[in-house]
């Protein structure tokens, strides 16, 4: 079968690799739809970061050379030994967080910190592929009124709404959304959804800001041009410290800067975050999301696919998708149909 | 009367100032103990920092030259026009932090970020005198067991009770708390009291560590010592980037870090903050916490004069206390008896 498989930076080639039967607890999957996220990237285009190479990830058992892609949905077609409450046939969306089960943050319920921290897609084979194996309590069966298309972004929309639940938004608080990728994109959709009183979205690009209107945002204004003081809470999406400097600027005392966006080392002025009493509160991946964001779209009709700027082939993965992505921005979200 | 009187960086003057007719609203308190905080020492050292210059106070009115001094208990000595509910004799607590009543945060009952924010003894005339006159709405009166020695200790017990409040502690928790000063002390005090299963306190100095273990710390380290990753949640009680990221370390995956301390700006890996899905919380003054430590003192025979090492006369104040507090590291809370 035919796969998209990193194999250094700038070196993602798709190419022919051996499908593999599932073993036990996992599932083979028909892959339908499978995005390319901002993590992808920065493996392609500076990798590794996430990416074992040498030592395998301890629940995956790989290290590269191995097939990307992390953002998935498809059709079951074969179960592993030991698989129970899935069949051939079966529409899924993949949760493609590894869990041992066995760590602290794991008995806590706390499976996106667990101590063997990891993706199918990055730390293991992933989505970008005719077939993908993964066990199956990353599935999530999809109601018939729920698209695959639909369910392949949940992922990233995974991300957005667990940082909407850190953030602690109450009902009628602004909030404003600094960076306006998907992540920024969808939280401003979900803060709309779970109660926030008016959505700022800042961006530098007019198109995505439009789109922010479209999913809610009350207002948007450009980079750097949030109105000092105004929101409640703030999301930064962009992971740099002007982003977040932009955020604590923007927000009130006592107000939250939840950091969604992956950045380096920061200077933060702890002299105004204490005298100004606000938080910066760090999310990373989701818990106990997918159910939810099935029933948003099952039930509520939400439908995020309004962020899905392309769907190309996994032949032109690397020039339309990548390469699209890195050197342009015009594409939000790329999707993959293997 | 007699006043200790901020002139200038290194220009306190003990000296004889007019004494004041209290207001409409206002009470003349005879003060008991007025301690001295960190706040106070930086405005000796090399103010003015918090202490309006030419422009007055828009709540006290008032500019330097003032009266130091915001940690004090005393008697009521005179009520102005327009009181009620306290009279001469009446033993108090002073909360000093001005409120405007009027602002956003004064109305959602956030009055520790009150628009106008100060405190009587740095943007008003304080407590370092025989008798200061503060807005009624700044007393709390004290029943008959709880002394005005312990009352003086409440308001930075206060500040330490807040930041617990702010760091979500949860029944058996383990709590770092980096810094032994009077507010670190405290935090130990009252993490035991609400709820931590373990606090492990940090701070160079053996004198400040053994006194921690009596306050209920479980075990104590040396500066740099925490265990990593070994603990819940951490009170960074210094002001400092390298124990912010003492904290950081220190903290589990998920864990909390409540900032006490007023440092500058500090360099915070936000990539690790992510990934870790840690909080920094910013935390100042406090609000709703002097009913509470009455409470406390009265009802469950809580005394925090435990950190108190000296009683000075205030004509004293600038040898045995300013720069007794500066100078060495043995002095933890003086206390002032004017
Ligand atoms: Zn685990
Ligand atoms: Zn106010």
């Amino acid at each position: 079968m035919r796969a998209a498989v990193w194999h250094g930076p700038r070196d993602v080639r798709v190419q022919d690799v051996p499908r593999r039967a599932p073993g036990r607890g996992e599932v083979e999957i028909a892959v339908a739809y499978c995005g390319i996220c901002g993590s992808d990237l920065h493996e392609y285009a500076d990798g590794p970061h996430a990416i074992p190479v040498g030592e395998p990830h301890p629940e995956s058992g790989r290290a590269a050379p191995l097939t990307l892609g992390h953002e998935f949905s498809g059709t079951v077609a074969e179960v592993g030994p030991g698989v129970t409450g899935f069949a051939p046939g079966d529409r899924v969306a993949v949760e493609p967080h590894y869990r041992c089960g066995r760590c602290a943050r794991c008995a806590a319920g706390e499976y996106n910190l667990c101590a063997h921290f990891g993706f199918a897609g990055l730390m293991g084979d992933g989505g970008l592929a005719e077939r993908a194996v993964v066990p199956s309590y990353m599935l999530h069966r999809l109601p018939d009124g729920v698209s695959l298309r639909q369910a392949a972004v949940f992922e990233p929309a995974a991300v957005a709404l667990h940082g909407v639940r850190r953030s602690g938004l109450r009902d009628g608080e602004t909030a404003a959304v600094v960076g306006l990728g998907p992540i920024g994109l969808l939280v401003v959709g979900l803060a709309v959804r779970y109660g926030a009183g008016r959505v700022v979205a800042c961006d530098p690009s007019p198109a995505r800001r439009a789109l922010a209107r479209r999913l809610g945002a009350a207002e948007t204004v450009d980079a750097g041009g949030l109105p000092p003081g105004a929101a409640d809470l703030a999301f930064e999406a962009v992971g740099s410290g002007r982003a977040l400097a932009d955020c604590l600027a923007g927000t009130r005392h006592g107000g939250r800067t939840v950091l969604l966006g992956l950045g380096g080392t920061v200077a933060v002025d702890a002299f105004a975050l204490v005298n100004n009493e606000q938080s910066i509160i760090g999310s990373v991946g989701y818990r106990d999301c997918h159910g939810e964001l099935i029933r948003l779209a099952a039930e509520e009709g939400m439908d995020f696919t309004s962020i899905v700027t392309s769907v190309v082939p996994l032949a032109e993965v690397v020039r339309d998708g990548f390469r699209a992505l890195l050197d342009t921005t015009e594409e939000i979200k790329v999707l993959v149909r293997p």
